[in-house]
């Protein structure tokens, strides 16, 4: 079986990264292609490393354009995807690699999104606890944040298996694709080589009730978190820090115990073996999630670090694991471990 | 049919981009892995962007290793592939990633690299004229060096075609890769960041008489080269700028039509549309060569760049691409065309 | 008066910038340049950055060679600055670059680096309650740690106006030039550029007792940290996030008015205004420091980020500071505090 | 004496880097800041690292603003200069770091900028034959652009010591921010980091001209130029590789002879050791240039590579030199020849 996709929004990076994943899969093919502002122009000019698809040319977002493909991914600007959906009818499967369908209090979304909350789908993060029964067989994805993909998994076991206190202390550096491709003067490439400066401090980031409705579905209680996000000079990449006061009886031992079984028989999250840390150039292009933790003794606190590459496992690749399950795929169809390094 | 490959040299940089490739190889099962000072340690501490094979651990550097497998990939020292050649036998397929039998002149290979000549086999880069047939059922192969698989597919068709004038002047950048995980102080991050400098200047770098070899062999007489590699702040990649005077009667329009016509059916060489620019990001981990030419009017010359991954195309897909014809494959098999960009 | 300055260490990162800052020092003139396996070695090839003293030859580092000048800067391997201090008699101005004078408590020095304890000098980090008046006149100096630089400008005004809790979490990312020039494979440019990745995870890192000794003055009580380093892929810089737990009644008012106030008089040392961050790149090669400061107030936390230049404020920079202020010029001469942007 | 100075277009890099270097310039005050988008907005929010100059805010570009200075500097876009000069009357002193003033020929003038010619001024690249005399007590000066300044500095010696053939080969790789502060989708940093691509190739930089006729006068004809600029990912500089064909009975003992002697007393301009390579890094903000020759005995060539900072010697240095000059202070005054490295 080959199904096929239509990917709205070809022309940015996670649409790019997408279609990169796309071409890989055995069992997809690839069809329509939009843009809005784009539309009408040669992939080839937008995305120059795809070259298969250099040929083609971006057609309008609308549901005419999309209707008639068995997946569609909307990788649009927050607050456009549920219109697109609702005229995709049902039997479509519609992926929201966007923000709108991540969060369920619907307070917290017009809080920090300013719009009305369109809704909850299933969320695209499979190795949560019940999150692959919830995309089996489902018509709807919302694809996680990049970095709450970061964020979660290094920190619900640690609150599954009560070793941590509430009170997360997250300080994460990303790629500068997080940002997209968006013409703003401080993502130029003369002022991030060389810099690292931080945005949102503060509790501000959009991420971050996404970050406290896993964590608080982990702990049984509402988690508080603070996050830092940090603009690091690289392409790609996640390096989440996450910090947390243990339990009373939590030991060195205790926590790489917890981790090491959470993630036995996850194809894509990578506990790293003792000594061996993180690093974003690992999973360069990969969908795997390495893992390590740490037991400060004299703080006694949890240090959990994360790398991921925020546009496969952070956004695309995520996109494409659930997809896969939602199909009844093999949940690594088309996915790989192996990072591109150096 | 599944071959058995051994990889010698697997710590390395080239050795570590072959094995992501023929993890991705649906013909190939990875066998033994070796080295030398790395002998009996995991592959994960020493590339740990190759998570399936994280628990592999390296055996030594011998015939009795190397031996019973299909194929035998030599990424190591030059001057050390003739002597495990010769013990393997002439069942095997061994695939010389270094430079021991690229070069016909025994002379030049003799005042380049100071020490005996061992011979050549056949010529690893398929796209140059003749080189397939000699690949096919071949049992041995030398893999071109990184810059002149660049400039080479950069200048051939201008030779073959008649277009231009001996006395070719050639700058390229590479990426760090490119001179390995040798530790010394000129590859260190904080000397390389924002940073570009030359190397090799004045005709002393290695592949030069390589890149003869090639061109000659094209115009069907010796070719001159001045060739300047210089170190550009990134990890991989090689930008080629080859500029050679034209012939009377050249125009805009015969350059590019000789090159539209020489790739015309190449699967891995793309001569972009008028307008648009190679990229070494686009074809970042990708076996893909991006082209394109233009023509000097006023200094009557023509300009021809190409970018690669020097990792990929310039070495391990290259290499990939190769055994692929020497075992009777689809030459495309397990390699890709698509850049993991941004 | 002109003061004439030997540099013990001159072929190291932090041996190079203390150069630079005391070529451009009008009361200075540079002295004798010592390195060990460097001796002999013209300066041009090892900090060809340099240019008007490419053509010094390093001596041999030997009480001889750095005896006779008014100042002597130390820039060596840690054990080794109290040898050398000892022989150079109670009038010469001994500024120690490295960590052997800083630690008051002699267990936490045989903890963290194994070998006994030195003694201590009167710290170089002229902002912080009381330093000034050590500094004036001192014959010795022990320069700070560039991590507890950032931490301790960006943490003490918390503690010392009352606004936090104990138990800080610090999350800092540094340039490679951090590192020095050890030739490590993880510091090799292919292995950095790209990539973030954390070391000296879980409280191992040799500053954090230097931070704690700090932050437990400004707080009148022993206050817990936990240090998370991480490498960016820069040459330059440190951004420092430092997280901690609001007292009751704190507000995002009075933590801004105690940093401005903290900071009002100091002539390195910015709070940004409002809206504006820290970052790296804005004070490259300076001796500035900028710091913001954040409520967040649904977790109750504080978050202060500090940017400096490891290299300039976090060492070399600092030591002149410092050396100023002992020999009773005005603390600013020679040092800028205008970064090279972009 | 002290003059004032005034900048126009003090928003964009070279503009930040004039104002950096005037800070630390003791002949200089600086006086009125203007821009165009950007009037009315604080300087700490454009150009974070001028921290001295923070809370000054900018006004718009207009003679009233800019008279009243003793020098005027011009960073404006191409086509503006000369109605601003004008308007400022011949006893205050113009410095155009826009093009307008550089090119004599009107008609190539036309050709590559597309507007009328507004005239020629002295021209300030004080190392060119002649030039220093120029701009001595001149009241208007020229700025070369920065490719021409690496380029002419590279082979203006070997063409007035009849060494070369005519038909001088450069490719030169500039940092982004050689680019300014455009909001271009090439430019950003996602698109820049790990990534060598060429532009304006065949002929079209509006840099040629100006090699061209820095080239031709010192040859005596005109010199033929084919030049290529590629983008770097970096920040600042410039490394240039110049390839010209040597005249017959040309050794390398002669090239490098003319060389030491064309800048034995050029106080920027330095000839490096045998051995010893050009590199960005070493020239980082600062006004020197670092050169070096080899002769290509096997092609016959003259290898000429040298490296800038391109807002610095490029640009802002090279303004501030030819101001000393013109004003009739020290060449030298507020520049440095020490790079910030790593």
């Amino acid at each position: 079986m080959v199904v096929r996709a239509a990917v709205a929004g070809a022309s940015g990076y996670a649409g790019g990264e997408l279609l990169r994943l796309l071409l890989a899969h055995p069992g997809v093919e690839v069809g329509a292609l939009t843009g809005n502002s784009n539309a009408g122009q040669r992939l080839g000019a937008l995305q120059p490393h795809l070259l298969p698809l250099a040929d083609r040319v971006l057609e309008p977002t609308t549901a005419e354009v999309l209707a008639g493909h068995d997946v569609v991914f909307l990788a649009l600007p927050h607050g456009q995807s549920a219109a697109v959906a609702e005229q995709l009818g049902d039997a479509t499967l519609v992926v929201d690699m966007g923000a709108d369908f991540r969060l369920k209090d619907a307070g917290e979304w017009e809080k920090f999104y300013g719009s009305p909350h369109a809704g909850t789908w299933p969320y695209g993060l499979p190795e949560l606890p019940g999150a692959r029964d919830a995309l089996k067989g489902s018509k709807r994805i919302a694809v996680p944040g990049c970095y709450p993909t970061a964020v979660s998994l290094a920190l619900v076991p640690a609150y599954v298996h009560g070793l941590a206190e509430n009170d997360a202390v997250i300080v994460a550096a990303t790629g500068t694709s997080g940002a997209g491709k968006a013409l703003k003067p401080h993502l130029l490439g003369s002022e991030v080589m060389g810099s690292m400066s931080p945005y949102g401090v503060g509790g501000g980031h959009r991420h971050t009730p996404e970050m406290i409705q896993n964590l608080s579905a982990a702990a049984g209680e509402k988690v508080t978190v603070s996050f830092t996000p940090t603009l690091a000079p690289m392409a790609r990449g996640i390096l989440a820090t996450c910090n947390v006061k243990a339990k009373p009886g939590v030991s060195a031992e205790s926590v790489r115990a917890a981790y090491e079984k959470a993630y036995a028989d996850e194809p894509f999250v990578h506990v790293l073996p003792e000594g061996q840390w993180p690093a974003t150039a690992s999973v360069y292009g990969s969908n795997a999630v390495q893992i390590q933790v740490a037991y400060d003794e004299s703080a006694q606190r949890i240090v959990v670090i994360s790398a991921i590459d925020n546009l496969t496992k952070g956004t695309a690749g995520g996109a494409v694991q659930s997809m896969n399950i939602a199909l009844g795929l093999d949940e690594t169809t088309g996915l790989s471990t192996i990072g591109v390094a150096p």
